[in-house]
Parts: structure tokens; sequence; C-alpha cells
């Protein structure tokens, strides 16, 4: 597809860039990453050339030609109205509303309250072990999983994928949820709908390719 | 207008209600409120008749005939769609991702870090007291408009609002997060650009009458 170039900054493990990553590769977008190190020398996110390009100094920030775009979902939104085929959202007002809901009770509810920074507080400002830490991560990865399964279990508009037949947004942000989710060990086996979704996700080359341990910047564990 | 019955779920002070509840009024849209009171008796978000409605056990819910829509910019994006004049969003996709930035930047990183089951969280496991958890959310607040005066501050498609000369999604979500950040007594100096653009929100009717004093279940301090 001829359009202007596209680069990703990307970190292999971020929840938010994976997202980006499965969204581009839906769309068969060709595009470039530059690995952005979040832990490297106290976080290449917080070094002065990637703060200009996003005074929030987070990851992902899509540049397509001279455009500066930040935050997964408005991300994603733009993509699929740029290039709208094959569609990352549904037709109708009603079920984009729900591709959006599931996306946001990921984006805005679960992995905001347990990113980086916010474990780097608990942290250095008030003092919590690795051990409270990583159940304070699960704890809100459990709380938002329990809302997601109930939301998508017995839902008529749930397919193979979260809506439907075709993936969509919100198949974009669960799946890196789920993916962190089995990194800090929550315990999957109540989420049947959720993990059926996702594991037909994962057999699908554009989400392959998009995973952590295939990125250019992974390390071994 | 003739459109289906519309009712919302809110509690006077949360600040993803109060973003709804500006959209509606935007819209002209009639809706009854049904307040669901976050504090009293454990928090009656948390009773079966509210969790039928939002597993997540959170408000804002909208009510729209038989529809449920939950997660606060998927039903400003819905209202939007269904109800399109005067719109909330831009015209054009470089516009609407930015209206989504600036709106995520406050709806996934900044309001969700410091919501109530995220104080009572650090209160109740954590042992934070109550000094503690008032810097932990001006913290997230300051950081979070930081990042956000520098977008909206001397860019060209900043006007009046955040986007234009039109409210759009991205002031139903930046008002009230100035209305918390003053409730905790964040420093709104440094913020000129923001500051400027909550003030030409709040003289408009449709913003005032969202206002968390204005509601039916409005307390007193």
């Amino acid at each position: 597809m001829n359009h202007g170039t596209i680069r990703l900054y990307s970190y292999w493990r971020s929840s938010a860039a994976y997202r980006v990553r499965i969204a581009l590769n839906l769309k068969g977008l060709a595009y470039e990453i530059t690995p952005v190190h979040l832990l490297r020398d106290g976080g290449e996110q917080h070094k002065q050339a990637f703060v200009d390009l996003n005074p929030q100094q987070l990851v992902p920030v899509l540049l397509h030609g001279n455009r500066v775009l930040r935050q997964s979902m408005a991300i994603i939104e733009y993509l699929d109205e740029t290039f709208p085929a094959p569609p990352l959202m549904p037709a109708t007002a009603r079920d984009r509303q729900r591709v959006r809901l599931v996306a946001q009770m990921i984006a805005c509810d679960i992995h905001p309250v347990a990113n980086l920074r916010v474990l780097q507080y608990l942290e250095r400002n008030l003092g919590v072990d690795q051990a409270g830490r990583e159940e304070w991560i699960r704890h809100w990865i459990r709380s938002g999983l329990d809302a997601i399964e109930e939301t998508l279990a017995d839902n008529p508009s749930t397919g193979t994928f979260c809506d439907g037949e075709q993936p969509t947004m919100a198949d974009c942000c669960l799946v890196p949820q789920v993916f962190n989710a089995e990194r800090f060990g929550v315990d999957m086996a109540p989420y049947a709908t959720i993990r059926r979704i996702v594991q037909a996700c994962n057999v699908l080359p554009e989400f392959i390719a998009a995973r952590p341990e295939r990125q250019p910047d992974a390390q071994a564990q």
C-alpha cells in the first residue's frame, strides 16, 4: 500500500505499543520500529529527544509522514479512518460503542493503574516491595478481566473475536492485556471467553508478528 | 428532539459522569439522572442492582432506550454518532486523533490512577494515610496537566476550545479534570492555556448545568 512513511516508537513489552503493532499488522501497513528502552539508563522515554515527541513520556508514538500521533486507542482509530480496509471498527454506532467499551475497560481501567510509572511511584515514594507491587498488578488485572469476561460471555455480539468475526480495536487491546496477565501469574481459568478469543487471535500472523518476543528490542528473560 | 428515553446513572462528583453530563447538555438531549452514591453504605455501585448494569461497578452508565452504555468516552462517541448535531468531534481524521489524544491523556492516564477504588486500595491494603493519598492524586494530576498544557499551548489547532471554536470531547474531559485538580489543591498557575479554555467552557450553560454542585445528589461541603 502506498502511504506516508510510518515509524513506531515502541518498547517490546509495552502493552500499549503492542496494541498498535497489532493494528498496523492487521492493516497490512509497513512500518519501521524505533525502540525506546523504558528501563535502561533511567528510561529513554525521559530523554529530551523523546520528550519532544511526547511530553507524556510514554510509548507508543506513531509518526505518519510528518504527523506525530499519540495514545494507542487514538492512534488505532486514526489508522482505521485513514486506511479503511480491513476495518478495525464495526459498522454501527451500537457496535462501535461496544468495541470502544472493551478497549477502554483495558486501556483506561486496567493498564494505566499498573503501568511502569505507577509501579515506580509505589516503590520509590511509598516503599511498596516487589511482592506488594505484583499483588497490586494482579488485583487490577483480575478486577478488570472479571468485568470483561462478563461483558463478553453469552453476548450475541461476541463472535470468534470480541465483536463478531473480524478482529477489532477491542482485540488489539485484549491480547496484550492477557499477555501481561500471564506474565504476572494471574490465574486465567475463570476467563473462558477471553481465553477462547485470545487463542483465536494468537494463531493469526498479524498477532504473532506483534508479539513482544518477536520485536527487534526483545531481551532474553 | 425526539429520541429514546435517556437515563444517566451518575454521581455528582464523579469526573467520568460529569463528562457525559456535559456531552448530553451540548447535544441538547433531555435525560433523567439516577444517582449512585459511591460512598454511602459501602458504595451503591457495588449493589447487585447496579452490578447488573455495569460489572465494572463504576459510574457512569447511560441507558438509551434499551441499550446499556458504559465507559464515558465510548458513550460520548456513541452520542456523537447517534445525534450528530452539534458535533463533538472534528471533521478530519487528523483532528479527531488530536481530540481523542487529549481526552485519553485525561481519561486513561490521569483519572483512573487516582480514582476512588485506587485510593481505597492505597488506604486499606497499603496503609497510605490521607496526606499520602492526596499527594498521590496531585502527583498524577500535575504530571498529566503538564503534558496537556504542552500539547495545547502554541498549537495552531487549539482555539477557544481544545480543538478549534467548538467544544469537543476533549473539553468534556478537560473541565471535570480541572474541577478535580482545584478540589485537591493543585496549583493551576503553570497551566495558562488550560485555564483559558476551561474559563471559556465554564461560562456556557451546557457546562454550568453539568457542574457537580448543580446535581440533584450534590451534598453540602
